[in-house]
């Protein structure tokens, strides 16, 4: 490929070949023709019935315990009304999601970010934490996090929710990423471990793609009763033709076969990834996931994500800054890298021109 | 029809049967086929490129002044971030809708009602109300409003802008039902006599349908731009998939026949509700509009309609509280009647009903 071809290792969007345009063509001609009249109306804020029902089998939960809502972002933007008022506690992972942290943000929280490890968040600053603050909730990924790639061990896991019961606050469990594991075993969601402690949150946007706008919030019904006032007095009703196209798809039974189609698609490039940091960037130490979208690496000592990023301006290579991603500053040298929507010719030939970079601003 | 059919005079949903069930199934097709991995991918929060031109064309505005979002209540909770502080002054029509009132209260903002008359707000107490005030904005719905039906004259819309002018505060102008005129001759929206001082809302959920969660906002392009940031903040992009059929749906030209058929459908029930109000309710003022969704009439002295919607019960006659619609009281004998979902038929027997319960109560 041409040094004149630009290269975006900026968000975590999907490959532009993934989206299952068929499918989704006859899922809309069927949801239009069988339920035009109920996704053309006004309808309840949790969401489309039919797709809460599948989504609440998919998981094991009564359709009461299932919420979608305009992309999952939007629940988090609901969560907030509901528990935050202005200087509440919130703890993060830090790093964690930037779009995230503007949100909080918004809510005047005050937000405290419990260092993540590749196994997941450092437990004794966890308990540091608690031991000055209760949360309201703490917001993690636990699954091939965004945006460092880390992973939370079994262990962690446990411990996560024995503290949220021994100190009495809601774990907000992120998942998006969660079906997308190319290797290795699945570890326990937060939910399946503790139900009465967790808020489950999914999204179409990795498996299907961003377009339609479809989150989902998994928790205890009378919680959810709350959220979905705040989303009635929001927008009232969801997007319920996209709800219904995507049903459509699902009821099809479409999924499975699109997850398996994502991962023999995006494993390869995570493996591309790893291989061209070995090779061309060894000396950057690299988180290693088994699924999701990102790793993220840390620059050698002395060089920074923004002098990297200015550089590589002039070798057509687009990287986003680190800072977004640490609400209390820190994270200078983290440089988080989206491989999915690139393709292994170009995964290489990015690592290769970040190299470069690194070689030009040492 | 039977005295056990419920009939429900309580939202302003459209009628089943309005939806173009077909044409929408042929817009999904050609949508996805067209623009998939467009509209299945994220975007800017602006919404779908080719609505906002189309959208620009259709009022005369360049593609920089439209922003699209999931559905018009959402605009104004942007709008709502974008303006307000705890406590800063909002003007809004008394009555006015309620779920504009809903968020106005989340977002801490002082409001201040100007008494509607039925062409329009009263200026002499909105000229009060400025000498004690300027508002951040005043939310007013001039074509068919809701909840009063009421119509805002050339002269009133005239002194709306100068005083905007004169006071420097904005004119939100909610127009959902401006493109449903049943008769008389349509008057210069607020926006078209002063742009730079007013931010005007379309919707296609009375013209589409609400299902798909469209809701537009036409203003200077550089305060857009701010409420663009606001959105991507709290969804990223609105549903890409609704809007790209939706805009299949408006380039293939079918909008203005539909209007045509919604004003066909409409028009006949307005005639009926206020048929049946003369014939049966002669003794409750009835506002008189020429298009829209509503009308209201003001019970007969002495009757409440809290003590109205009670007894309503029993006739299997439901209807709504009026007292939403007045932020700070009043209204006790006000009541909306949304009519569009009602066939005529249903129409006369719910206000016949409903004179029996006056006669019960009284």
């Amino acid at each position: 490929m041409s040094a004149q071809q630009v290269i975006n290792f900026t968000r975590g969007v999907p490959a532009t070949e993934s989206f299952p345009l068929e499918e989704m063509m006859a899922a809309s001609q069927r949801a239009i023709e069988k339920y035009g009249t109920t996704i053309l109306q006004y309808g309840k804020s949790y969401g489309f019935v039919p797709l809460r029902e599948w989504l609440a089998e998919w998981q094991g939960v009564t359709v009461e315990q299932v919420l979608t809502a305009n992309g999952s972002l939007q629940v988090i933007e609901f969560l907030s009304y509901h528990f935050l008022q202005p200087g509440d506690v919130v703890f993060t992972e830090l790093p964690s999601y930037d779009r995230t942290l503007t949100l909080l943000h918004r809510h005047k929280a005050k937000i405290v970010g419990i260092p993540l490890e590749p196994d997941g968040p450092n437990i004794e600053a966890l308990e540091a934490a608690l031991s000055q603050h209760t949360p309201k909730f703490f917001y993690t990924i636990p699954d091939f996090q965004n945006p460092a790639g880390a992973t939370c061990s079994p262990e962690k896991r446990q411990k996560l929710v024995d503290l949220a019961d021994k100190h009495g606050f809601w774990l907000l469990e992120d998942a998006p990423y969660r079906p997308l594991r190319y290797q290795g075993e699945e570890q326990p969601s937060l939910f399946n471990l503790n139900p009465e402690r967790t808020l489950h949150m999914l999204s179409f946007s990795k498996l299907v793609g961003p377009g339609p706008r479809i989150g989902m919030l998994y928790g205890p019904a009378d919680l959810l009763q709350k959220v979905a006032k705040i989303a009635e007095d929001t927008y009232i009703t969801p997007s319920l033709l996209s709800q219904g196209i995507v049903y459509e798809f699902c009821r099809a039974g479409h999924l499975p076969g699109q997850i398996e189609k994502l991962k023999a698609l995006y494993g390869p490039r995570l493996q591309a990834c790893l291989a061209a940091l070995d090779k061309h960037l060894p000396e950057a130490p690299a988180t290693r996931p088994d699924g999701g979208f990102f790793l993220s690496v840390t620059l050698p000592e002395g060089i920074t994500t923004a002098q990297v990023m200015a550089q590589a301006k002039n070798h057509n290579l687009n990287l986003a800054s680190g800072q977004a991603f640490f609400p209390d500053g820190g994270g200078e040298r983290f440089l988080r890298l989206p491989y999915c929507a690139l393709t292994p010719t170009e995964i290489d030939e990015g690592i290769s021109r970040l190299a470069t970079v690194v070689q030009e601003v040492q």
